[in-house]
Order: C-alpha cells, then sequence, then structure tokens
C-alpha cells in the first residue's frame, strides 16, 4: 500500500475559500491512486487568537489547560477540512491526537510524540478512506491534551510518516520551497532544489521558519523522504536528501537569519566544577532552550559567561537568573534583546578552509561588529545588532555568490 | 460529601472579564466549603461562529465532524476558566467530555447520555480541586466525540448532578429566573419562585428557553434538586419543585411564544395503515424532531395532516416530504414560516373547566384567527400567525391575571 502523507500550514486552510482549494488538490492526489494522510493546522489567525485569550487572564496560564484551549485551533480546521471533502462525495474522516493515539510525554506546551499506535489509522486507510490528523497535538498517558510546540504540525506529519512508512511525506506552506535566504530580507534569494537533512537541521535552528526543528530531527532520525512546497501552486519545491552529489562544489547553501533572540551574560560566576549546573539546570527545568553559548577561559579563578535563548522565554530566563544570586553574590548579569543571529550553512564547508574568515571579511567590510561567535561543522552563527541584520544577510549572500 | 453543581450559559462567559467574574462568584461559593463541578457552555457567539463556518461549505455538514466542529467552543471554554482559577490560587481541573467519560448513543447533534463514570470527577473531589467540565459534549463508545445539541450544557449539569447525586444544581443564565412570559414580549411578566417539574417541561418544549427540554426530563426523571438564576446578580431565582401546596389555587402558571416553528400540511393521504409510518419514518430517521400533529377524521378515505417543525428542520423536511411523491401520486404539499405557537402553561389547569374556552375567547376579541390547536393535561398550544405573537401573549398574560 503506497502511502502518502501530506501537512497543510495555517495559510493554506486560512478561510473555507482555501479549505475548499485544499480538498481539490486532496481529491486530485487520491484519484491518482494514493492513500491519503493529511495533516492540517489552526486557520491562520486562530492559535494567535486563543493564545490571545489566554494572556489577557494572566502572563503564565496554566500548561496543561493552555494546551486543551491551544488544540481547539485544529480541531476546527480537521472538521472543516472533512466536512468539505464529505460534501464532494469523498470518504474522509478527521481525527484529533487522542483519537488515533498519538502518545506524548508531559511537557506540555513543546511535548514529545512517544509513541503512534497507527492500526486506527491503517484501517481507515484500507477502506479507502482519506484520513485527516490535526497536527500538533497528542495526549500524555493520563489522557491530557498536549500540544507539541509552534510548528508542530511538521512533527505530526513526519511522526505519522515515519511511523506508517510513507512512500513521502509533503509538507505545503506557503513559500514554494526552502531559499537560500529569506527572500523578505534578501531579496537576491534562490530556492535550493535539493538539501541534505543536516543542512536543513541547522538551517531550523537558525531561525530558516520553513520547518520546526524537531520535524527536521525526526526526519533525519527515520530518514522520512521528505519535500517541502506550496500550496497556492504546483512549482516543485524542495527535496530533502540524505546527501547529493555534485554537492561538494556548493560550500555554502544558505543565509540565514534569526531575529527571535536575547542574549545574557553573566560576568564574575566562580571557576566551580557544579556552577553550570546551578545556571542551567532551572533553565532546563522550565524546558527553556538555551541556543549559543560562549566561555572564555577563567581568568583569577572567576568566568564570563554568555548564552543566548528565544525573546518568549526572555522574562522566565531574566527571573531564573536574578535567583542565582541568593547562591553566586557577587555576579553581575547584563542582558541585551535588540540582537540577531546571522549564519551561513553548507555541508561543503567542512572540507574547506577560510570560510569562517570569508564570513569575518564581508562583515567587517560593512561595518558590522560581530559580538559573539558560535560554530559547528557545517555552520558559522554571528551575533550582532538587529538593525544590521538584513544588511549582513544581503552582504553574506552575495558574498559567498548565492544569487 | 456536599455537592454542588452549578452551570454557566455562553452569556456568563462572553468575554474574559466576565470569565473572571465568574471565577470570583466560584470561589465564594468554594470557600462556604461546597464540592464544586462547574459546567460551561462555548462563549457567546462562539457556537454560530463555529456553525456558520460549516455552514460556508454546505447547507448539511457531515454531523460526526460537526460535533467534532461545535465542540471546540466548550474546549475554549472550560480551559479559560480553569486558567483563570489557578491564577488566583485555587486548584482547579478543566476536562471535556470524553475526559471524564460522558458516554451518549451515537445520535451525531442531538446526542442523548447514556452513561457518566463519575469516579475520575469524584477522585477530584476528595482532593478538594474544583472540577469544571465542557458542557453539551460527551462522546460514544467507539471515542468520536458527540454534542448534547443546542443548550445542552444543561442537560450536562443536570446529567452530571444526577450521577454525583448532588445537594442542588444551578443553572446559571442571562435571566435571574423563569418567568410568567417572556419579558422582552410581555413587559408585564412576572418572575415564578416555584415552579414544578411538568410545568418547567411543558415549557420548555413550548419555546421558553431558559432550560432545555432533555434537561428538564432528566431533572424530573432523577429529582435533581434544581434552580435558575442569573449569573450577573445575587437576586433568588426559581426553584423547581415536584409539587407546591397553594399551587392549585393558581390555573395558569406561564405564557409561551416560539416563533420558531414551521407547519407542513400533506393533503389527500389514502387512509391506509401504513400511511403515518410511510410519512414520520424518514422524518425520524433524520431526527427531525415532529412539534404538533393534527389529523382530521379521513373524508371519502382521505385525510389531511398538518404538523409543525422547528425552522432548523424546515428544509430538511420540505426535501423528505417532497420524496413521498413516489408513493403518493396525487398528495398535495403546502407549507407556512411566518407562525407562532402561543401556549399557556399550568397544573392547576387539570382541576378547571373552561380554560380553553377563555383562552379562545380572548384571542378572538383581539382579532387572532387559530390555524391549529393542541393540548396536554396541563397547556394548551394555539398556531397564529407570527406577526400577531406579542398582541396574542400580553392579552393571554393579562387575561389569565398573571401580572
Amino acid at each position: 500500500m503506497k502511502i502518502l502523507v501530506q501537512k497543510y500550514g495555517g495559510t493554506s486552510v486560512g478561510s473555507i475559500e482555501r479549505i475548499e482549494n485544499i480538498a481539490k488538490r486532496i481529491i486530485r492526489h487520491k484519484k491518482k491512486g494514493d492513500n491519503l494522510v493529511v495533516v492540517v493546522s489552526a486557520m491562520s489567525g486562530e492559535t494567535n487568537r486563543l493564545i490571545a485569550l489566554a494572556h489577557e487572564i494572566t502572563d503564565c496560564p496554566d500548561p496543561l489547560h493552555y494546551d486543551m484551549l491551544f488544540s481547539a485551533g485544529e480541531q476546527v480546521s480537521v472538521a472543516l477540512l472533512a466536512i468539505a471533502l464529505l460534501k464532494k462525495g469523498i470518504k474522509a474522516r478527521a481525527f484529533l491526537g487522542y483519537q488515533v493515539h498519538i502518545i506524548t510525554d508531559k511537557t506540555y506546551k513543546k511535548a514529545r510524540i512517544k509513541l503512534i499506535e497507527k492500526e486506527k489509522i491503517t484501517k481507515e486507510l484500507h477502506q479507502g478512506t482519506i484520513v485527516i490528523v490535526a497536527g500538533c497535538q497528542g495526549v500524555d498517558e493520563d489522557g491530557n491534551i498536549t500540544t507539541l510546540g509552534r510548528g508542530g504540525s511538521d512533527t505530526t506529519a513526519i511522526a505519522l510518516a515515519a511511523a506508517l512508512k510513507a512512500d513521502a511525506c509533503e509538507i505545503y506552506t506557503d513559500v514554494d520551497g526552502v531559499y537560500t535566504a529569506d527572500p523578505r530580507i534578501v531579496p537576491a534569494a534562490k530556492k535550493i532544489h535539493k538539501l541534505t537533512f543536516d543542512e536543513m537541521l541547522e538551517m531550523a535552528s537558525l531561525g530558516a521558519k520553513v520547518l520546526q526543528i524537531r520535524s527536521c530531527e525526526l526526519a533525519k532520525k527515520y530518514r522520512v523522504p521528505l519535500s517541502v512546497r506550496s500550496s497556492f501552486n504546483n512549482v516543485t519545491g524542495t527535496f530533502l536528501v540524505d546527501e547529493v552529489k555534485k554537492m561538494e562544489e556548493r560550500v555554502i547553501s544558505a543565509v540565514c537569519v534569526d531575529k527571535d533572540q536575547a542574549r545574557f551574560t553573566l560576568s564574575g560566576l566562580p571557576f566551580e566544577p557544579d556552577m553550570m549546573e546551578k545556571v542551567f539546570g532551572p533553565l532546563t527545568e522550565r524546558t527553556i532552550v538555551i541556543d549559543m553559548i560562549v566561555q572564555n577561559p577563567p581568568v583569577n579563578n572567576t568566568i564570563n559567561l554568555s548564552f543566548t535563548v528565544s525573546q518568549a522565554d526572555y522574562k522566565e530566563t531574566k527571573k531564573v537568573l536574578e535567583s542565582l544570586k541568593t547562591y553566586y553574590k557577587t555576579i553581575h548579569i547584563s542582558d541585551e534583546q535588540k540582537i540577531a543571529k546571522v549564519s551561513i550553512v553548507g555541508v561543503g564547508m567542512v572540507s574547506q578552509s577560510g570560510v569562517a574568515y570569508t564570513m569575518f571579511h564581508i562583515l567587517g567590510t560593512h561595518d558590522i561588529p560581530i559580538k559573539m561567535i558560535s560554530t559547528s561543522e557545517i555552520k558559522i552563527s554571528c551575533i550582532i545588532d538587529r538593525a544590521q541584520a538584513e544588511v549582513a544577510a544581503n552582504a553574506l549572500h552575495a558574498g559567498f555568490q548565492l544569487g
């Protein structure tokens, strides 16, 4: 049985007209003989509306009930898509996360899928039914609704594709693939036709909003045959692959900009073995994701430690760090919100020398000071002033000849 | 353990400000030591918004998915109320229908509760938690979400009160009790302090929108200690009782107006034993509720049959009746939408003569022709022109000295 998993994002189902267009697209695929599992996000704007309601009550809504609230958005869109397909005489059936046993851990707001019991879905597929699954939601072992975090519908689609051993997983979004840079920032950006899982993973973590990081991890782990394409046209999108021949010729694949960053610096921390645990333990407990970490060697037995978090976690991070002063009475805490992370990504970088130098040189000639640097095998990231992000991205895109 | 079940309607939770006011009211009750189970409807307007979305796609949305869509409204309001209570440091926990095992049949859009497994709720109550339950929803034995029909949150509250053997069940709405007539139609209407279950049941079926019919049936069956009151003030409401002494003095308790009616008349039906089955069978299959039925004795072996349905069922009823022409080629079908049903209700009617005559006399002196009549032991209903409904209601209210 050939199985195709498709995921449609919020803008693709943003109105009844768009839902009906998606229904037509799905029917075309169905008529080709594919067994279809369709994952749908909430209608665009709906998630924000629900979250705004909760935030009218409190800045920190209780996570369990936040997830119950949030998941209502996808419930609406899957029901409407099913109604649209059934109206056209096509067998379709919508399911919520708990109904198809998408079992997650209890990390509300950012839950991880532990298991998918696929029997209910395969039974429906065998009967020729199009199975529609609410994105971004699951259920913990006690029957509480959980959600997978922003962009979690990609994770739902890829996890289903992995569990069902699907022949293809197509992520439909409002752009027609992955670009060498965000076209809104870098007008010269071009679509990338093939990208490795590793590059995509780096790009997701560097602020490219095309795919959620965890969905890239999953796709890589289970080698899900993945493509990203537009639901508004029939243009061929970007295919994710293990490795691409000829790719060695390409040193850099893309430039990424992430403006959703905030930096913290702790000065005068004692150079002690349990210090890191004391700093990062309470942040991890609150599931705050630390991005870049920079630490210089100790001077006079004290160290300076800098790291970045997402803007959403800024307030809570600040509160947690202030409480460190109970142990470390002499530390100084500073932070900066108006920063951006610009990065270059490419598997070709591994075997090339001088890539970092070229990056620093390009930024230098544009009078852009570098505040922090972090590297991996296939990317280099620099923290700069947020006001200079656009100039930096365009300069790097041109300098590495991605246009 | 003393248990109090409260139900708050859509206008009571129509905004975040109102939800926070309800939270304060609930906390006051909790501090008195009551064990609280709170049933909540969707925020006012939300249910209509969701239904409008489905109707943008089709006039007849698939019922299973309609219920999935519809139930998202209550999911949002219970989550928000729980968030509001938790913010105030009060232990609270919201549950959807399936999570507290409100098991229904499979009559989507109008499901009936078969069973409530109360263990999960009593466990939470024993821990001092306020239990919040989504109104109007349940789950069938296959795990599909069902809804109980408009006003079904009352049914949820009363069913929970019955299952938990609650000491009281309070229905909070936007009026402070049951009135002798709808005050918007009859300005002289007065609040009724005590009403029998039978009277309430008749009034519900006659268009008084205070309580859903099925919730009255349930309340009567399980003798649930019920009151109806306003969530916007602390005025004593209307108490539902088995029987009231002194009530014999009162012949009529209330006047009801129902403008949500449409009439169908089938002329020239053959007088055959299976005719009624052929007419009403297909309507029942579609769960269309028939209200008044009038049939005259046969003339020339044919009969004329009239009945009323709710406006919502008008289109579908018409379609079903048209298909009768395949059996009965010579029947004539007529219908009328601009009608109203005015009724008088009262347990005292049983032992009083001349009540019907007085009603017809009052309508006659106001030049209001009566198109159909239907009676029970404790009510008399007349179908009249919709344009004359207000005049009729005021005249009856004054004529029976209810003011």
